[in-house]
C-alpha cells in the first residue's frame, strides 16, 4: 500500500500541476527535499500567474520517530501508553488561491499512514478530504463541490458523505470567530473500514475526481468583474484562512512539530492577508451574505 | 495592588494614545467591553493614519475560572495538582506597526496576576516588556530602544536588564523559521520578587518610558523614503509577525482560551501581511543584514 498510495499521488499531482499550469499560463517552480529524520517530498508552487496568486501542490513520503507532540496532534489529544512511535505517512495536500475574489480558494488533502509496519489492527489509516473556500457566495458552486464528491462517496461502501460533510464543517470551525472557514467540502480521518484495498480505491477516486469538482468553478469566475472593496473583502477571508490554519490545521502543526519543510507547509498561507479592527460587512450586503453561511453551515447536495 | 494597577495602566493608556493620535493625526475608535465571565476592558485602535497602518493601545481587567488550557497557557506546561483557579489579571498591551517599512513596529505589555486572592507567596505576580521589530536594520534604533529600558532596569533592583533581555530573545523566537521576531528588548514573567510595591514600582518605570523608548525612533523613521520593493519587504516580516502571535504567543493563546474579546487579542496583527514561496533576500542587502540579525541576536546595551 506504500508503494500504491505513493505512486497514485505522483501521478495526481503531475496532472493537477499540468491543469493549473495551462489555466494560469505560467510555470511552477519545483523543490525536492529530504527530511533529515526520514523521506521527503515534491513541491510544486506557482506563484505570480494570471489565475493563481500561489497555488502549491505538494506530495511527501516521511518516516521515522514520532515525538510526543507529533503524536498528540496526530490524534487530537492524549496518547495512549506504550504506543507505536515508528511511523510511515504518505499523502499529497494542494492549495489554490485564485487572485479573482469571486473565485473560490480550494484546498484538498489525501494521505495514508501507518504505525509500525502497518499491519496489526487499527495501525494504518487513510485521511483526507477537499474543501472550498469562497469569499463571495455562488450557490452553483457549493452545489457543484459537493455534488461531485457526494458522487463519489455514494460509489464507495467505506465512504459516507453526510458523515464527511459533517466532518468537514466541524474541522475547518475557527472557534474563536464562530466561523467555518468555507462552505466546506467532505473531511475524513482514520478511516480504515474494510479493508486497505476498499480505503484506498476511494481515496483515489475522491483525488481524481479533484479536477473535476474544481475546473468548472474556476473557469467561470477567473474573468468575472470585480471592484478594489471585493479585493479587500478577499484579503479579510484570507487572513481569516491563516488564523485557521495557524491556530488550528492539526496538518499545519503536525509538520512543524516533525520538522517538516517550513516551506512546503506553509505555501497554504495566502499570497496576501489582511486585518481590520472591527470589519464588519454592511447589512444586505452580499459580503454579509456570505458571512451567514460560514455562521450556519447549508446543507449543498 | 489590583487598584494600583489599574489606575496606573489607565493614564498610561491616555497618556500614549495622545501621542499617536497627534503623530498620526488621527483619532482612535474606543471598545469598552465586557467579558461574560467577569471584567472587561478598553480598547483604542488607530486605523488608516499617516504614520500608522494600525495601533492598538488596549487595558482589560478580568477574573474568573481558569480553564485548563488557559491554565495551561499561563504557565507554559503543566498544571499543579489542586491548584487555585480563580484568578485575577489586569495590564495594559500596545502594539504600532508603522506604514513607513523603514520604521519599526512596537510592542508592549504590563500585566499583573493574581491566583485566589493573591495573599498566598507565589500567587501573585507581574509580567511584561517591550519590544521592537523592524523591517530594516537602523543600529542607532535597536541601542536606543535598548538603552533606554536598561536604564530603567538599573534603577530597580528586582530588575535584570541582561535576564530580562535574554528572556525577550527567547520568548520571540519563531521556532520553525529559526528567527527572532525582531530585535527584541525585554520581557519578564512571574516577576514576584522582594514585594509588590517594589515590582510595581518597576513596572511602572518601563510603562512610564514607552513614549522615550519609541518616541525618537518613529520621528526619525516616518518620513523617510523607500521604494515599494521595501514594502513589499516590510509584508513578508509582517508575515512572521503573525506566525509568532497566532502559533506561540501565550498572550494570544490565552486570550482565545478564555473568550477574550476577540478584536482586541488580533489588533496586534497587521493591517497587511504576505506568504510568498521561498522567498530569499539577496545576499549583501539590507534585507539580508535585517535576517542575520533576526537569526543570531545582538547584545544592543
Amino acid at each position: 500500500m506504500r508503494k500504491e498510495m505513493t505512486s497514485m499521488i505522483r501521478r495526481i499531482q503531475e496532472e493537477i500541476c499540468e491543469v493549473v499550469g495551462s489555466l494560469d499560463n505560467s510555470e511552477y517552480r519545483e523543490d525536492v527535499w529530504n527530511r533529515e529524520e526520514g523521506g521527503g517530498g515534491r513541491s510544486r508552487v506557482f506563484s505570480g500567474g494570471s489565475v493563481f496568486e500561489k497555488a502549491g501542490i505538494n506530495i511527501s513520503e516521511v518516516y521515522g520517530s514520532l515525538s510526543e507532540e507529533a503524536s498528540s496532534d496526530l490524534t487530537g489529544g492524549s496518547i495512549p501508553e506504550g504506543i507505536e512511535r515508528q511511523f510511515f505517512a504518505t499523502g499529497i495536500s494542494l492549495v489554490l488561491h485564485p487572485r479573482n475574489p469571486m473565485a473560490p480558494t480550494v484546498h484538498a488533502n489525501y494521505r495514508y499512514f501507518e504505525r509500525g509496519d502497518g499491519t496489526e489492527p487499527g495501525s494504518w489509516w487513510f485521511g483526507g478530504g477537499a474543501d472550498l473556500t469562497p469569499s463571495y457566495l455562488f450557490k452553483e458552486d457549493s452545489i457543484h463541490f459537493h455534488g461531485s464528491y457526494k458522487d463519489i462517496c455514494d460509489r464507495h461502501e467505506v465512504a459516507d458523505y453526510g458523515k464527511f460533510k459533517m466532518n468537514c464543517d466541524q474541522y475547518f470551525f475557527i472557534k474563536h470567530r464562530k466561523e467555518h472557514r468555507g462552505v466546506g467540502g467532505i473531511f475524513f480521518d482514520g478511516l480504515n473500514e474494510m479493508s486497505k484495498d476498499a480505503c484506498f480505491l476511494f481515496v483515489k477516486d475522491c483525488a481524481e475526481g479533484f479536477i473535476n469538482s474544481y475546473l468548472p468553478i474556476i473557469s467561470r469566475r477567473k474573468d468575472m468583474e470585480f471592484e478594489s472593496k471585493n479585493k479587500d473583502w478577499q484579503r479579510i477571508r484570507r487572513g481569516r484562512y491563516v488564523e485557521f490554519n495557524l491556530v488550528y490545521d492539526r496538518g499545519t502543526k503536525f509538520g512543524l512539530n516533525t520538522n517538516g519543510r517550513i516551506e512546503s507547509i506553509l505555501m497554504s498561507l495566502p499570497e496576501v492577508a489582511s486585518w481590520k479592527y472591527c470589519h464588519e460587512p454592511d447589512v444586505g450586503s452580499s459580503e454579509q451574505e456570505m458571512l451567514d453561511v460560514l455562521r450556519s453551515p447549508i446543507d449543498w447536495a
